[in-house]
């Protein structure tokens, strides 16, 4: 399905792309930002490489291409960065907009197996086939042998679950604040009752990243950054030591750096204050 | 007058603060942002320079602080940023609210004469005295020697006309799309009929950034960043060629760099673009 560009803004050298599109994963429009670095707009053929970043609970595609600052170091390694949705949008679903943790706004990269939320609330097969099949159709620059993910709080998870899910598929993942556990934690317990049903603890299991990370076969590394005065952290919604202590039970955990970061919250003052790090972490594997 | 502070945020290395204090030049209270760079928070007794950023039209202290991405490059010069709000809020005159280009919002850094608004409206006194003054007494780490201005459009304009108005007082001045010649502007002029009357043309000319340029004696030395792309340089409100103008009838026009740069809008997207090349501008007077 092609996309209609909406706005074309000229970013640290390159374009930001508002992008829409029907969606046929989530039978809505859905919106994203494109971000194209200097490499992709320069006219040369050269193809960049992606990243993809998944936003946290209530964001748009828009929150961090205005406030996280990717854009800026993506534009020195010559990296596109993709910026999707949380969750489809107008689905017209009862109760889609009662909660700001759970429907519109928080569609926990899954695919829905209850109720009417399987119509519409299908994230994964969004992000992991629908979208980059779209992206790579419509904008030749894109390498689609070269693509990484990351994501901040439920985007984390989105991140870290759907690199672990498909081996291959991605070249390297990080997280910014991750939900690591979410069968878990209170987050990840609501969205999965309200998406998998309450007693499916196996899917639930699927789309959890310490249990993924607990069945991994063979090495693994990321990159996962927490503040240490992230309120959600403190209230036990993101678990890293959980995503930790599976590593080390996995031998694995000698790729698995977990930095707390003094003081830092859960905002986009935190995830700007280490985008630098995370882009550089991503063309290591984007880039060689 | 002391500053409540309403949030510490942890911030590229160092730490923003929010904070609110009650104005005597404004007869409100009035909020801020300050950055401190790691060099003032690692609790050694060295001072950093300020760079004083002045934001435009419709905003606070918070949209470049959010947005601008000066902490990022402040941070790894030692620079401490001043982010003002634009005007008082809650002052209370008919029509304050009404229009999004006079009154709350647009102060345009002047102090009013005219009506109400000359009860309030001194944003210029609370800028150039009031909170520097207060700042300087409560933070002790801030060298009041070493102070810059910048700003984004009616903020450009307040930096420049700032720094033409007070002579050594600011050691550099930058600015981003801003309005350099309000007098011959619509924005300029609905604000300057407002706030000082049709007829105080006199007054109109003190706060004209080309018409004070015209009037400087020795050196003069500036950075602008102007998009082409900006809608508001294309409908004729920045007009920066009528300051390049002027400053080549000073003699002056060796010092001021003007850059074009294609395809930029006037939004926070140009400004974060271009927010490193300010800062390294205003460090190079601020550390020597």
């Amino acid at each position: 399905m092609g996309f209609e560009t909406k706005a074309t803004i000229a970013n640290f050298g390159g374009k930001l792309l508002k992008l829409e599109h029907d969606s046929t994963s989530t039978k809505t429009k859905m919106a994203l930002n494109l971000y194209l670095p200097p490499a992709a707009t320069s006219g040369s053929n050269t193809k960049v490489p992606v990243l993809i970043y998944l936003s946290g609970l209530t964001c748009t595609g828009d929150n961090c291409a205005e406030k996280g600052f990717f854009q800026c170091y993506a534009s020195k390694h010559g990296i596109a960065v993709v910026y999707p949705d949380t969750s489809p949008r107008g689905a017209n679903i009862q109760g889609e907009d009662e909660s700001w943790d759970f429907g519109s706004g928080a569609g926990f990269y899954v695919d829905a197996t209850e109720g009417d939320w399987k119509n519409n609330y299908n994230m994964y097969t969004y992000i992991t086939e629908e979208l980059p099949k779209a992206l790579f159709e419509s904008f030749e620059v894109l390498d689609a042998g070269r693509v990484s993910i990351t994501g901040h709080s439920m985007g984390g998870h989105g991140a870290l679950t759907l690199f672990l899910k498909n081996p291959g598929k991605y070249r390297s993942v990080s997280a910014l604040a991750p939900i690591t556990n979410p069968i878990n934690c209170p987050w990840g317990q609501k969205a999965f009752t309200g998406y998998f049903g309450a007693s499916n603890k196996g899917k639930w299991a699927e789309h959890d990243a310490t249990e993924l990370l607990k069945k991994w076969e063979g090495p693994f590394e990321t990159l996962i950054d927490v503040g240490t005065g992230d309120n959600f952290y403190k209230n036990g919604q993101l678990l890293p030591e959980n995503f930790e202590a599976a590593a080390k039970e996995k031998g694995v955990e000698k790729g698995v750096s977990v930095r707390y970061q003094k003081d830092y919250d859960h905002s986009y003052f935190f995830i700007s204050s280490f985008a630098e790090d995370h882009v550089n972490y991503h063309a290591k594997f984007l880039l060689k």
